[in-house]
């Protein structure tokens, strides 16, 4: 077998290069066993250094098939389980080597370690808030002359009468500018697609995603974002932010870049899962905390989805990195802006100040506040609603890169064009005020003096948006106007989530909810008599962008704080959570959030934070995979050799079993080690000439494992001689002596609670002896979960 | 021995009852084995079902003999470790009754919990809300009537020439009112003492602290904060409300009060540690929520100090009990200020809001709070320092009762005598405003129209000096009543926290810093030319303020954000958070946060977030108790209660073991079983009159195991006959069959984890063989330490 690159469709494009690739974890298979040691009681089938093969899927296409053609339809099912997907390792892999090292480490070793880790953070943070500089401005000064040079055409056009000529204008204006930024995505990093968020949760999950976290797809995230903002569409930049942060969080904390070929030789420590995963939290928080000046917000983001286990230096770090990244834009912002060190710009977003006795709100609010969120729920579940069905066909029909290409210019063209004409045929004229906060005033059919209100909404960065929609004085917009751009709006934002272009669902969805919320607030305000007193449209604006936000995406606690931050007021902290709550539970009784709907199309094995709730009777024993592919402690390289390249059962993990020597016991559990760690022992040729002979064993060094970490190289680069076959390997000093262990009569909640605590990978079930019985990964424990009738169980399928 | 019933001595008084009672977690003996059967390779030392002594501390005092007489020198020491404090369960006991309960229930049975859950959060919620309003209200009120009365004498002896009198009245009237509230604190619930905070942190920690969640403890805890701030401490009643909170949770929860002899018969489910716990989170949150009008801030108070497992429906309940309970005080606060249903009293201590440009920062103010936060951190550690060797004088020689309250007294009277001495030789005269915002302005010998600015600090709710000095126009305060108030009330809040009466640190140490913070934005001021233009006193005051607060307690990320929810603007996220850290780093230098200290006196096994850096070089078998005292699966009734019964080594748990019957193998470990449940079984006498017959066995359900919860009786209260000594006992169904074990050679930060991530009891360490060799409890882990020298290991002891 050729070594094959693993690519992952991650966006709605197919997976070109097939099903397994190099570190594919399978099921553990289930051939006969050979040496078949059927214990009295346990049932204790442990296969010695054999080679099983998957008998689960026997009309699965192989790699040579799926090499040749495409499969004719891509099997994204949300009913079945992914088996490509690998876990982290967020469990240390305590070998002896790792254990000399940390023994021979000073106090002062680990305060220089810790240090470093604040370093890294600072950097993280740092970098970070540089980028989200970058895209701002950047996306400031080319839609400024978009928008202008638009503008101007259509002025000139307004009175001769050909503004048919200003939609062309404007649509391949649109259209070119979002053709790059597809193209940039479509052929070159398809994983850069879409705001990001999904990904990263999947990757604070503890599950690698391949790619997401390469310098290559940062580049790209980057330029697609530009690309897709100035091109007109309804998307946001905030989304892609967390993905940059996180991106930059992975390269940071590992001193060097696999991609430009550059090691700096620093931060050699951190090469790891358990480390890499903790600078990516602080990574996702960073970005969120640029994208909405909110650190505290970011910091919940990443507990919200990442955390397992709580660590309160780690939280503090992350904070740091938060709390950095947001200063490093308000600084660069702020002289961009030409008041140096004034810090007024925390964010990408900025909903500006609620402030004053306007926006105070009153006991008898609250009612109509919760039903507000009942509204933002079913809308928010209507979206996901269609939105799945949207992915489901392009899973189907639109997995051609060019084809991507030319919808995302096709909704980019379709959105200019439904823009012009809701422009065109508003009559909603306002007074330009004497300090006319709007950027583009489009006068169009209006009369002197006045300008068209609807092109505020529309002809505009949907950032600009959103805070006219919560700061414009009452009277600005005429209720047909919001109702007719919340409809428009909400079904292109509907459209344009999923194209195969970098952007974020955060902003549309607020500027949705601003719109039909600012819609209720004018109606209150004329359906009470004395009702504008309090009905203040901008009030109702933010609600209703917390609703529907919170009916799409279904984050509380986090977004809350978010949003509470954003606004700069704590005042609003106890409405914002009931809308978001009752979005949520009115929304959850339909569809699951946007981003659960998008990994579960993907099938990626997510650990939820509890095992279902009825899943009680399942334990270990029916849970488990079984029998397991084990290695004896001194193994021959051939069958090592023999196993790893299987292609049928690309195991991962290996438990490590020991005989008692002339004893005629079944042998015991003594170690696990990783696919990883026997490739680079292969590679560096750690063999003994004899058995129990350690004189020529080369001495490895943790170095070793840190220089190859993450990209181990396939077996099949790794060649072994026929007279090496013959050699011994003594795996003692190179396995995890002390992996966990449950018994086999363990309950799945008791399981499963121990696996997502620790974020392991592999857990050994073991029986009343000692020996292995099975092992329990991810896949074993995201395949049960709650459906309408009850427990369910996922299919598990190589894609 | 007699059935002792324990008391804890949390506040500074005595232990009274002697060392060990009756549910005291010994150190497992080590006696030498009877059963000796050591196999070849493990030193596997099991004792079955045999008693086993204490060899560790020969010196120790019998319980006769501290009975007897009150040990000479109370032997608190922070480098003791006490046995007499027990885990709590944070893991669930899953027993066959519990798998079949769970079974047995539907998935709308779990939604139904689920639901109740979110109620009793609702009514946590609630209830701490009414607490807190009730205390505020009653303070006002009372404080109002003395400070009236105090003021009416002080201005009638102004022209005579009396003012001793005042002051007399003055120190009288305190003395009075602080010693109601040091006698019910000393003489009926000396574990109300203090804010609460250490005990909370223990009992969110996973340490159960007797007393400490009781409705006595309540009642005595809100009406000693309302003494001890009418009384005119240097207290604030902010601290004492996260541990009501706490009560209020722990006694909802439960659906019944144990010392009101009530039971609704309702949350019958949530009679366990696990659950109580969770929502003993959730009512510290609401606590914290309550004092501060900082609901996010309660939420992360609670994980920064509970969380093991971040658990996101858990999050969410403790969030919806923060805002419930910020919500109804806001509510009943408006009501009472007769202006219903405007929302805008979230919190006990309202900082005011800082609003408008004048408390922008600029970049260049950044060094200048770190600078400050370094200040609060010297001032901190020496606060604290100096609270140490008060705390240590105590101990020794004020731990009787009426000494504590003679103690609280001469303190009232001291604190009342210096604030009339400090109020008599001010000459600070500043206009009478004509809004004047103060409450009980003191002419004293000011010129008409004018008062004491000193009073203005002195003379007041430590809460109104806080806000007065946060917003006072500039030139409210001259700078040498600032340094002459922080000085004094520094030494004053130092000698208060301790005493005999429920009160917080809290609002005192925001007095100090917001004191020298203004004086320091004074001096700015002068000090640069144009300064007056930037450095607002009020700003200053306010940094100030989180750097003291910040020195004493040492949160940092839960405090940033309790601070940014009381001043309501997020713009001083930054400043607030670098001041909290640089004020953390340079107060750690020196010595540990206040709680920690008064933690650490009382020899708490109090387990950090990770082992000690440099602790791989220990293992599970270095670390672990050994030999375990084991019961066999089906033991005589006899030997169980003689290991019950066993004063010096009252064991809390027990591996259960069996032997493959008819071999000659060592017994393999096959459960865990506590000693509550054995009462429990012993109570109900569940005993199978012949070993391996089951007819007679009476069936207990969970529900007799529930209402023994958490009161059990001691093992002497049971009576058992010498025929039924004879009996046997099953424990099959009622172990826990899967506990968690680790291998001998698993490393210290490894068990850490495992144990700390999963808040466990018990950790049984195995052999290859799946034999127990050893059992680790809370205290084998907390004894490591980081000290000056490398890994200290702390002795144990049985205070």
């Amino acid at each position: 077998m050729a070594n094959i690159t693993k690519k992952v469709s991650w966006s709605s494009r197919a997976d070109e290069s097939g099903a397994a690739g190099e570190g594919t974890p399978l099921l553990n298979g289930s051939e006969q066993p050979r040496h078949s040691r059927q214990p009295s009681e346990g049932g204790s089938l442990c296969q010695i250094g054999r080679l099983s093969t998957v008998d689960l899927e026997e009309e699965i296409t192989s790699d040579e098939e799926s090499q040749r053609g495409r499969p004719k339809e891509i099997p994204h099912n949300e009913k079945l389980l992914s088996l490509k997907y690998e876990s982290l390792d967020y469990d240390n892999i305590e070998n002896q080597l790792f254990l000399e090292e940390e023994r021979k480490m000073s106090y002062m070793g680990f305060r220089c370690l810790e240090i470093s880790r604040w370093v890294v953070c600072g950097l993280i943070g740092f970098l970070t808030g540089l980028i989200a500089c970058f895209i701002d401005i950047v996306v400031e000064q080319l839609a400024g002359i978009k928008y202008q040079v638009v503008k101007e055409n259509i002025e000139k056009f307004t009175e001769v009468g050909g503004l048919s000529i200003s939609l062309l204008l404007w649509a391949v204006l649109n259209s070119a500018i979002v053709m790059l930024g597809a193209i940039i995505v479509a052929f070159f990093e398809p994983i850069a697609a879409g705001s990001g968020i999904p990904q990263i949760k999947c990757y604070l999950n503890g599950i690698k995603i391949p790619r997401v976290v390469r310098l290559k797809t940062l580049v790209v995230k980057v330029g697609g974002v530009i690309c897709s903002v100035v091109g007109g569409l309804a998307v946001g930049k905030e989304g892609p932010m967390i993905h940059s942060g996180a991106v930059v969080a992975a390269g940071v904390s590992q001193g060097r870049s696999t991609s430009l070929k550059r090691d700096f030789k620093i931060f050699e420590y951190f090469r790891r899962d358990t480390e890499k995963r903790d600078f990516v939290s602080a990574g996702a928080a960073a970005g969120v905390s640029a994208a909405f000046g909110a650190p505290v917000g970011g910091v919940l983001f990443s507990l919200e989805e990442g955390a397992s286990f709580w660590n309160q230096m780690l939280t503090w770090r992350i904070f740091f990195a938060s709390m950095i990244s947001t200063f490093t834009l308000n600084f660069f912002l702020s002289i961009y802006h030409n008041k140096p060190g004034e810090l007024s710009n925390p964010g990408l977003i900025n909903f500006g100040r609620f402030q004053g006795d306007s926006v105070a709100y009153n006991l008898y609010e609250i009612p109509l506040f919760i039903a507000m969120g009942a509204i933002g729920g079913l809308l928010g579940a209507l979206f996901n609603v269609l939105n799945y069905w949207l992915t489901i066909f392009r899973i189907r029909y639109v997995h051609r890169p060019c084809l991507q290409v030319m919808e995302a210019m096709l909704v980019a063209a379709v959105t200019a064009t439904v823009s012009f004409t809701m422009i065109y045929f508003s009559n909603d004229c306002q007074p330009l005020g004497p300090e006319h906060t709007e950027e583009y005033p489009l006068q169009l059919f209006c009369a002197d003096g006045e300008y068209n209100s609807m092109a505020t909404a529309f002809f505009n960065t949907p950032e600009r948006s959103v805070r006219s929609l919560f700061h414009n004085q009452p009277g600005t917009y005429n209720p047909l106007t919001l109702g007719l751009f919340t409809l428009t709006y909400f079904f292109l934002a509907c459209w344009t989530y999923g194209l195969a272009v970098s952007a974020g669902v955060f902003i549309p969805s607020l500027l949705i909810g601003a719109a039909w919320g600012r819609l209720c607030g004018i109606l209150l305000a004329t359906i009470t008599p004395d009702g504008s007193i309090w009905a203040d449209p901008g009030k109702y604006a933010l609600i209703g962008a917390a609703a529907q936000l919170g009916g799409i995406v279904r984050m509380t606690l986090s977004l809350t704080v978010i949003m509470v931050e954003a606004t700069g007021n704590v005042t609003y902290g106890l409405p914002i959570m009931l809308v978001l709550m009752t979005a949520k539970i009115v929304g959850d009784y339909f569809v699951e959030g946007l981003y659960d709907i998008h990994i579960k199309l993907q099938s990626v094995p997510f650990l939820h934070w509890e095992a279902p709730a009825t899943s009680h009777w399942l334990t270990a024993r029916e849970v488990m995979s079984s029998p397991v592919t084990c290695l004896n402690r001194i193994e021959k390289v051939g069958t090592i050799v023999d196993t790893l390249s299987n292609t049928s059962t690309n195991h991962n993990g290996f438990p490590v079993v020991v005989k008692v020597s002339g004893s005629d016991e079944p042998p015991k559990l003594c170690g696990l080690i990783l696919r990883s760690q026997l490739i680079v022992l292969l590679k560096h040729k750690v063999f003994v000439e004899l058995a129990r002979s350690r004189l020529t064993q080369r001495k490895l060094q943790l170095k070793d494992f840190r220089d190859a970490y993450p990209r181990f190289p396939p077996i099949q680069s790794i060649h072994v001689s026929q007279d090496e076959r013959e050699c011994m390997m003594d795996l003692t000093e190179f396995m995890n002596a002390t992996p966990y262990t449950v018994p086999q009569e363990t309950s799945l909640p008791r399981v499963f609670k121990l696996f997502r605590a620790l974020g392991l990978r592999h857990l050994v079930v073991v029986d009343d002896e000692n020996r292995v019985v099975g092992l329990v990964t991810r896949k074993d424990l995201a395949r049960y979960h709650l459906g309408k009738h009850g427990l369910e169980e996922l299919q598990l399928a190589q894609t």
